[in-house]
């Protein structure tokens, strides 16, 4: 498959990003192939690249907080590798530009999709370490999370988002905040769920879409919680 | 910490079935080292050496079974990477007679407990990272699951025990087994379910202990169908 030369673009700024130029631009074409496009898809990249992510981040962590317990290091490390966050670091590669879908997913706008950005991303660790071996795979994945790692939260080591946000709206004594399924479509791999958080007498309502309820929760309880905190800024503990 | 003449053999055989010499050997005695014995345990290694295991174990399937889907990779990962077959591996290399456990675990039998044998197992892999490096501690997982990937039985790709055992009844025109949880103790990482399995009127009823339901269930499972292969030898489809 060659790609067109608006592809060609895309792919070679992804390199860029990635910091790692493939000797075989089959591989990270693969990477970036939807199931919805052809069979030589990236869904058995994802599965190795799924395991180079976790055990790279489980690494840094290991390393930068010699003082968490398993338990904490567990959290954080699920609050850095999920869809979200894999969604955020892949549009801000541009990798749907990149991407190659079938034509039903172009059309519904699946290169913006955050199961199929998060999917890439993984796709092509895999296809990293494939082209380079795995130490170059771990370095992509190092310098891509290496801010992301950096700012964790000390204050609130591995509390989730919406630990975090129950926690901000105790702390100002304004009422816990309410979670709902506003929709749902799909199933399995393919569900999609539409959540709102709602702050009651705060007058704050966001909504989010996920993979899961327990994804478009988090998302919610994360904007909540940056909207809380530049109406009410909260003290830094030391 | 010195281990005395009896522990330092075991660890020198360990070290054999590995098949790495530790440069550091306070990094294998952490491994083998319980929290009920010392704040310094294996906990934390453990969050690391499961992602070892996971990605090194994924990329030998990846390799070995270029057909297969995600799912099914998944599926054949999960029947090899869990608590009841490292804890299997951990029996062959007699790790319990190494571990460093607190005197209630001593007592209570925590040296031949599947949950501590797997934990030791996986923290031992990540000990070998850090002693020598990824590739060090990704050469011990593909020495000692060689034999395991190998032996993945293609008829079966990746069905899990309970799947196998219900479609070989049902060939056989039996009845479905019925699973009960006949005891269950402690919450969270401690909870331990024992779980029965009953064939009915063939009259075979086994138990199996670990640490979820799902998983004492497979295992009780494996042991029926191990029973059931012998009494009713099943043709081998080409």
């Amino acid at each position: 498959m060659k790609p067109n030369p608006i592809k060609a673009r895309a792919l070679q700024q992804i390199q860029q990003q990635l910091g790692h130029t493939f000797a075989s631009t089959a591989l990270l074409i693969q990477a970036l192939t939807h199931r919805s496009h052809s069979a030589k898809n990236n869904e058995r990249f994802e599965f190795v690249g799924d395991s180079i992510l976790n055990y790279t981040i489980a690494k840094m962590l290991f390393d930068a907080f010699p003082k968490l317990s398993e338990g904490e290091l567990s959290r954080l490390r699920a609050n850095l590798v999920n869809e979200s966050v894999l969604a955020e670091l892949a549009r801000e590669m541009n990798v749907g530009e990149a991407l190659f879908l079938g034509t039903g997913e172009l059309k519904s706008g699946g290169f913006d999709r955050a199961s199929i950005l998060a999917d890439a991303m993984e796709a092509m660790f895999a296809a990293v370490s494939f082209d380079a071996g795995f130490a170059a795979a771990e370095q992509v994945v190092c310098r891509l999370f290496a801010g992301r790692v950096k700012a964790v939260d000390f204050k609130n080591q591995g509390k989730d988002n919406k630990t975090v946000l129950q926690e901000a709206l105790q702390s100002l004594r304004f009422a816990l905040p309410k979670y709902r399924i506003e929709k749902q479509t799909g199933e399995g791999t393919d569900a999609r769920f539409e959540v709102s958080c709602d702050l009651g007498e705060l007058g704050f309502i966001c909504t989010a879409e996920a993979g899961s309820r327990k994804a478009a929760e988090q998302e919610t309880a994360k904007e909540a919680m940056a909207w809380l905190q530049q109406k009410y800024p909260l003290k830094k503990k030391k």
